[in-house]
C-alpha cells in the first residue's frame, strides 16, 4: 500500500504511520483546550486531482487506523481488509480511504497513554474526557490538512457509525454520502451498563493505580481482560456463540470438575481478553467507552433527532444486522425515521445474519453487495470515474 | 412464621434457621464423597398429617433459603415474599413450603466458605465441584428427613428451575407437580460465557488469593462486585433498563466529563455490586455458576431430553417470560417439546412482560394467576382441602 500513499507532508512523521501535529489548541466539549496534540492516521489509495474521491472510514471502540494493512502490533490483517483494497468494495483503485485513530485512542493519536507535552509525563486521567463530537473535530483537522473540501463518503460501524452521524450533523456540507452501520443515535441504558462493567473491571484492578499505572511501570492487564471478555459477548449473537462453540469441550473428553476452561467458549473468551491487553491501553478504554456513553445526538438538537439533519443534502445508507442485540435494528431504524422526518435522502437495509454485532467486521455477502451498490450509485452522481 | 414451623428435630440446630447434619457421606457427580456435612433450610406453613402438602421451592444462583421472611443479613423481604405467605399464591395456610440452601452455597449449607471438618480450615477450593444433580441429592436428604414421601410440588425459577427439572428426571415418583420457570434444560454457550466473565472477574482480584482468601483474612470484594454487575445486566431486559433509567443522570444536571457514576444506571449497577458482596461468598459464586454451566439434562439421557421424562406421571407447568434473554422462551419451549415427546402432562405459559429474566422474582399478575390456577388444580387432584 505504501506506494499508493500521498507523500508525507510537513508536520507529519513517517512512523508508525501518518501523523498530523496540531499546534493550535482544540476546544473540547468538556471546555478544555487540548494542544499541541497529535493525530495519527493511515490512508489507502490515491486522492484524485479534484480531491473528490475521499472516504473517511471511522473505526470502532477498539479499532484503529490500520484498516487495510497488517496491524503493527498483532500482525493480523486490517479490521476492514476484507472490505477495502484494490477492486474491493472500498476500492483503493478508485477511492482514497482515510482512517484516523480516534482522539483518546492508543495508536498514536493523543490520548491518556501519550506524553503530556506540558509535563513530560503520560497524561493518564489528566487527559480531558472526550466526546464523539471531539473525535470528529479532530478528524476534520486531518481532512482540512489533506485539502479535502467534501468527503465523498463517511462510513463506519458501531462507534464508527456514531462518528458518521456526528459528521453528517455537524458538517453536512462536507459529507456527500454517509453510511452509519450497526449503531445508534444515542447510547442506551443497557449500552452504558455494559461499558460501566468494563470500566469497573479496569478500575478494580490494583494495577490500575488510580489511572497512573504507566508512571509506576504497571498495567491493569487482568481488569482490562475482564472488560474485554464482557464486551466481547455483546458483539456476538447467542446463535453465533451456539454455532461456533455450543457446549463443546476444550481439548478434553469430559468436564474436569474444576475452574479451568472446560468449555471452548471459555477458552475463546480468555484468549480474547489476553490478546486484547497486548494491543490496547486500559485508560483509553475508559475514555472511549465514556465518549460512547455520552453520545446522544438528539440531545444536542433540542431532543429531536430529525433536527440534527434538517436541510441535509447528504445521501444516507443505514445498515443494521438482524442478530445485533448491542445496537439492534430498532435503534438503527430510529435514525432512519429521523432522516425521513428531515426529508433526507436515505435508504435502509437490514441484513439477515446470525453473526451479531460483529457482522459489520465480517465477510457478509449481502452487506458487501449493499455497500457496493450504494457507493457505486453515489460515485456516479458524484462524477467519479468507474473503475 | 416460627410458630408454624415443625418442632426442631434431633440433628438440627435452631439458629440461624433449620439445619440438617448429615453424617453419612454423599457420593457426588465428581466422584468425591462429601461428609459429614450440613444442609441449611427454612420452612413456612405446616406439614399436614398426610404429609401431602409440601412444596419444595428451589432458589436461584444468588438466592437462599430465606424465601418468605426477612433476610438475616440484609433485612430485606424474602426473595419470594410477594408470592409466599398466608393467603398468597404459595399459601402457607395450605401448603408447607421448604426452601433449602444449595450445596456449595454460603448461607449455612456446606460450601467453600464453611469449615472442612477434616482440617478445621475453610474448604475454599478444596470443596468438591458440585452439580445441579448434587444439589438435588442434598435436597432429597432433607425431604427424606422430614418424612415426606411425595412432594406436592417442586417449583423454582432460573437455576431453581434447573433443580425442578432434575428432581422430575431423577425422582419422578416423588414429585406430584413440577413448575420450572424461566430456565433451560442445559446452559447455552452465552450462559456459560457470562458466567465465565464473572468467574474471571473474581479470580483476577488479587484478594481472591487463589481461593484461600478466608484463611488470609481477605475478600475479593471488587472482583465479586464486577461479577455481580455483569450478571445483573443479564437479569433485566433492555426495555426494563430503558424504562427504569434511560439516560437519566444521577443527582446532577449535566454530565461531569469524568468517570464517576454520571448516569443512574451506573449508580444502580455499582450499588448492586457493592450490596452483593456483603451477603455472598466469592468462592460460592464460582461453585454455583459452575454447577449451572455443567447442567445438561439431555446429556445425562443419551442426548435426548425426552428420555429424561419417559413414563413420568408428574404434572408440569412451564413458564417463560417474553423479555427474558438469559433463558429465552425458546429454551423453555424446548423443555415443553421434550415433555410432549414423553407424552407428559404439561402446560406452557409465556408471560408477556418487559421486566426480563428477573420477572420470576417480581409481582407479575399474569404469572401469579398462572401459578395460582395450576397449583389449585393440582391440589384438587391431590385431594388437598381448599383453604
Amino acid at each position: 500500500m505504501s506506494a499508493q500513499k500521498p507523500r508525507t507532508v510537513p508536520g507529519e512523521v513517517a512512523w508508525p504511520g501518518r501523523r498530523l501535529e496540531v499546534a493550535e489548541p482544540l476546544r473540547l466539549d468538556c471546555g478544555a483546550l487540548l494542544g499541541p496534540f497529535t493525530i495519527a492516521y493511515q490512508t489507502y489509495g490515491t486522492l484524485n486531482a479534484e480531491r473528490s474521491n475521499a472516504i473517511l472510514a471511522c473505526h470502532a471502540l477498539t479499532g484503529d487506523q490500520f484498516l487495510a494493512e497488517p496491524h503493527p502490533i498483532t500482525g493480523k490483517p486490517g479490521w476492514w481488509a476484507s472490505l477495502a483494497g484494490p477492486g474491493k468494495v472500498l476500492d483503493t483503485d478508485r477511492y482514497f480511504i482515510i482512517c484516523v485513530n480516534v482522539l483518546g485512542g492508543c495508536m498514536g493519536t493523543s490520548g491518556p497513554k501519550e506524553i503530556n507535552p506540558a509535563t513530560g509525563e503520560p497524561w493518564g486521567l489528566s487527559f480531558p474526557v472526550i466526546t464523539i463530537a471531539d473525535i470528529v473535530r479532530a478528524q476534520k483537522l486531518v481532512i482540512d490538512h489533506l485539502g479535502i473540501e467534501t468527503l465523498f463518503c463517511v462510513i463506519g460501524g458501531s462507534m464508527g457509525g456514531m462518528q458518521v452521524l456526528q459528521w453528517a450533523a455537524t458538517y453536512p456540507e462536507r459529507v456527500f454520502a454517509a453510511v452509519p452501520i450497526a449503531c445508534a443515535a444515542r447510547h442506551s441504558a443497557q449500552n452504558i451498563a455494559f461499558h460501566e462493567v468494563g470500566r469497573q473491571a479496569i478500575m478494580a484492578d490494583p494495577d490500575w493505580c488510580g489511572g497512573a499505572y504507566l508512571t509506576k511501570g504497571r498495567r491493569p492487564a487482568r481488569g482490562l481482560a475482564v472488560a474485554r471478555m464482557a464486551a466481547h459477548i455483546t458483539y456476538l449473537s447467542e446463535r453465533a456463540l451456539h454455532r461456533k462453540f455450543g457446549r463443546n469441550l476444550q481439548n478434553r473428553q469430559a468436564v474436569t470438575y474444576g475452574f479451568d476452561a472446560d468449555f471452548q467458549v471459555e477458552s475463546y473468551l480468555r484468549h480474547q481478553g489476553i490478546a486484547f491487553v497486548d494491543r490496547f491501553d486500559a485508560n483509553s478504554y475508559l475514555y472511549i467507552t465514556r465518549a460512547c456513553d455520552y453520545f446522544d445526538l438528539a440531545a444536542e438538537h433540542g431532543g429531536v433527532l430529525a433536527n440534527a439533519f434538517r436541510g441535509t443534502k447528504t445521501r444516507f445508507c443505514c445498515i443494521s444486522f438482524t442478530s445485533d442485540w448491542l445496537y439492534p435494528t430498532a435503534e438503527n431504524r430510529a435514525i432512519v425515521h429521523a432522516l425521513n422526518a428531515a426529508a433526507a435522502n436515505v435508504s435502509f437495509v437490514e441484513i439477515e445474519t446470525d453473526k451479531g454485532h460483529d457482522a459489520f467486521l465480517l465477510d457478509e455477502p449481502e452487506f458487501f453487495a449493499t455497500l457496493r451498490g450504494f457507493l457505486g450509485g453515489c460515485a456516479e452522481r458524484r462524477g467519479l470515474a468507474a473503475r
